[in-house]
């Protein structure tokens, strides 16, 4: 496993979102590794971020399943295209649709554990599939697509 | 529309979800209403639920829409079958596959407004569309499926 986060080495306009960004301290701050051609990530959940009492939420796992996702689009298109990670612009993906299927009550208790990999690269959309485990129970499974805007248009 | 929220008619044990759960001192409180037949709800993120500065993240909308429809879907399934919101074993429906095609970047400064119906009804399955809006601008729409489960698979 690459020994330095995917989040933490983008251009710092990048490092602020709530569910990965390293300089966003009220967020997740998940951190996402390349492992071979997946990305994987581990998750303590806070006991707040619950459904129900040991239960983790949806939209946690929503919220992880894209960041990992569309961290793992964007790494993998620097990569295909030979760009730093912080280069300027930034490569510009963003989610364009999520899908995600529930499969099993995720605790709270456990770090969760996640799986992504490119399933499609096109040049304007990456197809990303990303699993979430507690333990070796997959809990969640779901579909990223990242479509590419310009810098521009990042900042709405 | 109705005075009270979905929210806040449903049984203790269905008050502590963090993205709408009114005993959840650290969630998001998403608050629900009865408008004819659509839910509506209006929400103002903070500023530190971006993805980059002054956008909205997509996974604090999954969340939005996520909890908004799946009260829609409860509250739904109790007014055809004539219970009361909060009557004890719960409804028990829970998310089983969500849908978010993201259309507009959503600024943070503003608050969303979500809009869900049911779109089917069966009797273990619900089916719920949602939109978020800034302003004018759906910026994001999704459709839940809800699942019926037993009480006791509530709490995994």
């Amino acid at each position: 496993m690459e020994e330095k986060a995917i989040q933490d080495r983008w251009h710092e306009i990048g490092s602020y979102c709530w569910g990965c960004g390293r300089s966003n301290e009220q967020g997740l701050r998940l951190k996402s590794f390349w492992q071979g051609d997946e990305v994987v990530a581990t998750f303590q959940p806070a006991e707040y971020h619950m459904a129900f009492p040991g239960v983790l939420n949806g939209g946690i796992i929503a919220t992880l399943i894209d960041c990992h996702s569309l961290n793992t689009a964007n790494a993998a298109s620097c990569q295909a295209e030979g760009r730093e990670y912080d280069a300027d612009p930034l490569s510009g993906f963003v989610t364009g649709s999520i899908f995600i299927k529930y499969l099993k009550p995720t605790p709270t208790e456990e770090p969760v554990f996640l799986r992504a990999r490119v399933k499609e690269m096109k040049e304007r959309k990456i197809t990303v599939t990303c699993s979430l485990y507690s333990g070796e129970t997959e809990c969640a499974t779901g579909e990223v697509i990242a479509i590419r805007i310009g810098q521009s248009k990042l900042l709405g």
